[in-house]
């Protein structure tokens, strides 16, 4: 398994992006800082969303992941990174069946009892953090406590996955999330919403940042 | 590619079934005769249709081929026979490569030009046929004339692939999409609609039987 940079992790969503071409918006939040970046299109046709990744893939720089939600056979036509996966999506084996040992894989994890040893995944994404506008509820948000404990939870059962928190963060919010003990936050709207997506990025990645320096300085 | 027996194929869609037992209810639909089984769920999460995928192959006589609709990744992960894709679904290409050459891959067709002859499918869905309340129209319903004029064109192209027409066919239009040189008729509400889906298997299958004999005594 591969160590994941999972600082500023831009979920693209085309529905979510004013109308912007999405290969440009992925680009600029490039530019302003992320580090990895997933494909999260639940109502595309497949083949429109592996023609997606494809000019993502190919537009963006080699050292930057690219993964697609869900779709393990959109993720293998489009010759993505790997797949970040929900509870109720593939299991991360079946993901690995099909795409191989070198793919990143992610996994969504609510509960505790979600983070199972031998899932061999890459990282995963906690959340519900904060309620959110950019996908359905689902779970209850954790909260800033929900989620230090959750990372807790995570950390004693799977130690040293990275993690990073997803829903409803901004750049306001990175700071409290970023002191909860998780390695960077997965973004929807607090890039795609923005009038200026490479500053949103500039902003939230510098807020990771500082974050993190402030948690190792401690 | 293998000659795929396409007189009764039977499209399994959970929610079409007025709450009873998917596994039990294809299981009638093969006891009346159904040839080919595919599973047909937009609804349900991943998991799920993996584990109803996988229950019905467990269950189902080994010589009925088991296809999953649009899904190449959960039709991998279930061990079915193969797949069945839309021309907006991964390309068959695509989906060969995750499931091997061994693998049923179906397409459907509704437009000439789209019956492209390095497609490597074993078998096209012609259709829609008629008006349907299983599913979304789409494109418009070709009527028992358009279907013959759409056979003939895939014939022209394709020759020998077998060919099987759907939506909104039932017992009693069977006769006359056969007598359009189609192979067999695919089918959701006619067969898990009825009360009593073996019986109404046997009528179907027993109407298609007789309009292919009838067909080759001409």
């Amino acid at each position: 398994m591969k160590r994941s940079d999972l600082r500023l992790y831009a979920v693209a969503t085309p529905q979510a992006m004013r109308g912007r071409d999405p290969v440009e918006a992925v680009l600029a939040a490039i530019a302003g800082g992320a580090t990895l970046v997933q494909v999260r299109d639940k109502e595309s046709d497949a083949r429109a969303t592996v023609e997606l990744t494809r000019a993502l893939r190919a537009a963006m720089p080699r050292e930057v992941p690219l993964l697609v939600n869900d779709r393990v056979d959109i993720a293998h036509a489009a010759g993505a990174d790997g797949v970040h996966l929900g509870q109720r999506d593939l299991s991360p084996a079946a993901a690995r069946a099909v795409l191989g040992n070198q793919a990143l894989v992610g996994l969504t994890i609510h509960h505790p009892h979600e983070a199972v040893a031998d899932a061999r995944i890459d990282y995963a994404g906690l959340g519900p953090v904060f309620a959110t506008s950019s996908k359905d509820p689902g779970d209850p948000p954790l909260g800033i406590d929900g989620l230090r404990a959750l990372r807790a939870a995570v950390r004693e059962r799977l130690e040293p996955l990275p993690v990073c928190a997803i829903a409803g963060i901004d750049r306001d919010r990175a700071p409290a999330v970023i002191g909860a003990g998780v390695d960077g936050v997965a973004v929807i709207g607090a890039l795609f919403h923005a009038d200026d997506i490479a500053a949103a990025a500039v902003a939230l990645r510098t807020a990771v940042d500082q974050a993190l320096a402030k948690r190792t300085r401690r």
